[in-house]
């Protein structure tokens, strides 16, 4: 009896500590609905009244000093890896880390530039790569690619002209609402969702709600992120997911390998190394960026899939992506000088990174009808060993046995 | 005797609490020269020892996440209608609260922009449109109107060049001065004033005080700000007061009511419906912006009136100014679909909305000699009941008895 | 006995704290690296554990309100004279005093600007005209001078062009890391020094070292900046240090003096005034700024000298500046109203103000190789009598015997 009553009292305190059933734990770390930001934060299983399967955590710091005051970084420890959101700078994911295989690259700008700093329009509209150092940053949404005049017919019928800037604002504007979800029940999924806003008056009324998703003790991450159109007419919209790899993943003799159909140069000096796009070298001074355009065949799924590893074939990352929303994939092969960025970009996307005039020409600017959404939906594997590297390798080679084609120059219009 | 003693002490208390004599009670919020900034405040009728004649307050709070962070919004309560100052734009005024009556309106732009993340020059100098949602925001005061370039002779007798992007930059410079002035006298009206300041070297050394007053329990409002030209030479200034309405006074039916002598449409699209300059229809899909530039008719005390009510006449606003320093007069009406923006301006200001090019010709960018200052002057009534509207649109019929000249299109030279 | 081994407690204990033998006193003030930026310090001999030669102190305030709303200041008192440093600023000099003399002017520009509220690229690339109140605001790094188009041949040998703004970022750039350093051997040297990033991907990759150093109860302090190139090309710069001072070292009849081989107006106005170009006129209405072009005549320690003293040569100011790095000196003449910026600008620097495009095609638009630096080297006096002035005039006429030459024109290429 005084044994039982014991179990009892002890499995409902359990229950109370692990509520299987209870709903996910939340926690809002931003709110321009509160008026709240916070400046640190720290959840833990413990904090998320869940098992400890993993010696997980969740914090938020604010950073200082240059032009990296005020910026806020959440990092993500699922118990393995570590991976770094700026909600600061558009949820852009700044460094995963695996032990010792890092995604992400050591670019020239060294701070995390708060968006204070930060002037889209300089330099002719390159002002964007003030900031750039991110291992993954979204561009768009209203617009991404190249910077110039678009020239097109607006809502209301009339010819208009804009300036387009480097790859959009959505990587430069602080995210609205951010909170953190952790699920519950197995698998006990850790979440971090941000709204970043993409709002003006006589313009575009977007939301995008991003979400990134690890499991404890995982070496994998989802991102799913989803985009309204707010306003009451359709919207063209721009999405690339430019997620950028340096070492020890770049190095002399990496591979990209993807399941892709076609390979187009971007431009005449592209056009010159078309047959090496995949084939990596080492850093090279001078080296002038080398930009291909990709068809992804997908699975059954509808997913693309695409890869990089290293020389040895025994590190590498596996990437994966809704080709309903992101039907194309940009290579930018930048493996020049270490001290000036040496790197390359995956980058599936709405389109390729023409200016918007240009892809608009080309039938790859889409539109999203008011109140209508797309999500747009991404994953990511870390290849640890060589196993993992041959198999991820397999896969996508028996998705695409061919080689793809491979065209002589650039086929978008001018 | 002791009671007398007691009426004497009881008397002297009193005076104490509520000093007739005194000067009115200060706050001082902002100041850079005492390196000021408070977070938060309140201040209430016993803060400011006066009668607490109606339960009125007045408080400041800072506001967080996303383009919002680090936004101060400082609210009067007057115990009728709560109004809120954005003293870091330029002491716009957000919302204006009575009841069910609100003015201001629902912007695509849905967070209160802190400048930090503004680009005024940016999409060809529209970029003023990304922090646009207030009730009440100031153009100017260097230049208002519309963008593009402003060809002109200068100081020194040179031609110059120089952009104009939208609307000018006031409504995005934080105040350097914000306190709060409670008068210690009937009707212990409430004001809130703040020094903004657009200065440049080599360009203009403009203050702006602005203040906003209230009474106690009353259902009006004024605006008082006073212009100076700290600079050695003439300067030009364009300002427009830039009120915005949307829904529940703005609706299908509602209408304009303004004495004003002449109504030219701004440009050839809204020609077509200038016979209609005064009537709303509802939320309209496609809707183009209609602009009409009005000449105010100024009553004996030489101010200008117009009012806003809702269809049923029941609910509306009236809106006084000084035509000596306001003397034009526009009328935006922009109901287009509400996801963007369904609102009409009522615009007092130095010229009309043309770029400072077009209106210099038409000899309408006044000029502050050094040391001198203009005093801005609008008064705000909301009209709660049919009652107030027909009494206000009768005040105004009467001053305007016969319908305006319709001109059949602009007269503004290009 | 006893009384020595007091003496010998006595000496430890002094030891112990002016510990004649150790490293320099330091104090991280920002860091980057830390996530680290100090919102006030103080420091003082007590604290630096030197002895109080002079009644000294550093300290470290956050300024509030208006366009200054979080702008760190740093004051070095050295007992004698008053030097403010603005950190967020790129490490400008705010103002130096000693006594009743100023360096420093009077701007329009009344607050101390901070970054996010400045857009280098308006008003046609003048921007940086909104944040100009400086006593010392470094011009550069990528580029100085005039804004316009730039055309050139870029790292890769394509033909390249983009906007140059007014003088460059450098000045607007907040620093990345502060130190404060005291010396514990005589004379005690106290340094500020920061680290100011020009960096982004595809453009520079700049660092600037900076220092200012004084020794306490001295009417001198040095500017030791160290510029480093971190990309892996060659990197042009330009650097001019934008010294400016107004009342009381300028006013009517006061003299610049200067050892200088060569004089060459700017351009066509200042070519009318070329013979007077050292004399000075009090505030005149409606003056245009005169620029003229000078070209040192270094001392054998290769150091170039000018000056400037008042009406009646009993205060003035000496700078010298190192020529191997700083080879052109600017003479800017502003004497316009007071109301407009009463002020003088005496510029070393690596060319002259022209936009790079002319500088270039004039041979003065130096490169730093991969890896290397240089340093800037800059001493200021300031002159607190009659004899003082007179010995530093006698010193650098001995140094330029001759008048210099006049030029009738610009002699720089289009």
């Amino acid at each position: 009896m005084k044994f039982n009553q014991f179990l009892l009292t002890s499995m409902m305190a359990s229950a109370a500590l692990f509520d299987l059933s209870a709903e996910p734990y939340r926690r809002t770390l931003t709110s321009v609905d509160q008026g709240l930001n916070e400046v640190s934060a720290t959840i833990t299983p413990q904090t998320a009244q869940v098992p400890a399967t993993a010696p997980w955590s969740i914090t938020k710091t604010r950073l200082h000093g240059g032009k990296q005051e005020g910026v806020d970084l959440i990092t993500i420890n699922n118990g393995r890896l570590q991976l770094s959101i700026i909600p600061t700078r558009g949820m852009s994911l700044f460094r995963v880390q695996l032990g010792e295989i890092k995604l992400g690259w050591e670019s020239s700008v060294k701070e995390i530039v708060h968006p204070q700093f930060m002037n889209l329009s300089s330099r002719g509209g390159l002002g964007w790569l003030e900031g750039f150092n991110e291992f993954m940053v979204r561009c768009g949404v209203e617009y991404a690619g190249h910077p110039g005049k678009d020239k097109f017919i607006n809502n209301v019928g009339e010819e208009a002209e804009m300036d387009i800037t480097l790859h959009g604002k959505i990587g430069n504007i602080p995210a609205s609402e951010v909170e953190v979800i952790v699920d519950r029940t197995p698998p006990y999924t850790l979440r971090v969702r941000g709204r970043v806003d993409e709002r003006m008056f006589y313009g575009p009324k977007l939301e995008l709600w991003t979400e990134i998703a690890t499991e404890p003790s995982s070496n994998e991450f989802q991102i799913r992120d989803t985009l309204r159109n707010h306003g009451a007419y359709d919207q063209e919209y721009q999405v690339i997911y430019h997620a950028n790899y340096g070492p020890p993943l770049l190095e002399a003799g990496s591979k990209f390998v993807g399941a892709v159909s076609r390979v187009t140069p971007f431009n005449a000096h592209a056009a010159k190394s078309t047959a090496q796009y995949s084939d990596y070298s080492g850093p090279v001074l001078g080296f002038v960026e080398q930009v291909y355009c990709l068809y992804p065949v997908p699975d059954a799924q509808g997913r693309g899939h695409v890869m990089l590893h290293n020389a040895r074939s025994d590190r590498g990352i596996a990437m994966s992506f809704d080709t309903a929303t992101l039907p194309f994939f940009t290579l930018w092969k930048n493996t020049n000088a270490r001290e000036e960025g040496y790197v390359t970009g995956l980058e599936p996307g709405t389109g390729f990174p023409y200016n918007r005039r240009r892809e608009r020409l080309a039938g790859r600017v889409p539109k999203l009808p008011p109140g209508q959404s797309r999500t747009f939906s991404l994953g990511f594997k870390i290849l640890e060993d060589a196993t993992a590297v041959t198999e991820a390798s397999a896969r996508i080679r028996k998705l695409q046995p061919n080689p793809p084609q491979l065209d002589s120059g650039p086929t978008t219009p001018e």
